[in-house]
C-alpha cells in the first residue's frame, strides 16, 4: 500500500523524546496525512481537526477524552478522535500508523 | 524541504526494536530514498547499493568498514557508504536522515 503522487516533508515530527515520530504527507487529492511510529509506552495527544488513526502494524489501547474504558486496536483497525479533544494511548507492541486529518473537508 | 509527486510506502521499515525506523520513498525522478529516524544508541548497517546518508536533524559519529576512526556528522552534513559494505553509527542526539540510494544510476 502506498501514497502515489504525494508530497512528503523531509523533516520528521518528533514527540516524547523520539518515542513517537512521524512524517507529514499531502496526498495527490490534497488530503493531509501523517505516517508515524509509536514505540511501547504511554502517550497523550491533543487534536485540532478531527482525525482517524489507522493502525498498520502493532497493538495499542486507547482512551478517548470522554470515555472511561480503554479499547484495544491492532493492525488493520482504526479509531476516530473528535477535533479540539485529546486521547491517551498505551502502546503494547510498536505501532505503525497513518493519521488521516479531516481538514477542510 | 520536501519530495513532491513521490510515492511513499505506508508500512514503516523497523530496525533494532524500533530504535531505527524509516519510510521508503520513490521520487518523481524515480530515485529510491528513505526518510528515517535513529534514536540515541549504537547500530551497524550493511549496504547493498552505494548510499549517501544526509543528516537533517541531530548528531552522530560514523565509522565506515575500512576506517579506524569515527567521524562526527551533524544536521546539514552527509556521508557516503560504498555498496556491499557496512558502517557503524553512534547516535548521540536523535538523528533524522534521508538515505539516498545509488540504484540503477
Amino acid at each position: 500500500m502506498e501514497f502515489k503522487n504525494s508530497t512528503i516533508t523531509h523533516r520528521a515530527n518528533v514527540y516524547h523524546d523520539g518515542k513517537v515520530t512521524s512524517r507529514s504527507v499531502i496526498t495527490a487529492e490534497g488530503e493531509m496525512k501523517s505516517l508515524g511510529v509509536m514505540l511501547p509506552g504511554t502517550y497523550r495527544f491533543s487534536t485540532q481537526a478531527p482525525e482517524t488513526m489507522q493502525v498498520t502494524q502493532g497493538r495499542c489501547r486507547v482512551k478517548l477524552a470522554d470515555e472511561q474504558a480503554w479499547t484495544e486496536y491492532q493492525a488493520g483497525e482504526s479509531f476516530s478522535v473528535p477535533g479540539n479533544s485529546h486521547f491517551e494511548v498505551e502502546v503494547d507492541e510498536l505501532v505503525d500508523y497513518i493519521c488521516h486529518y479531516e481538514v477542510g473537508i
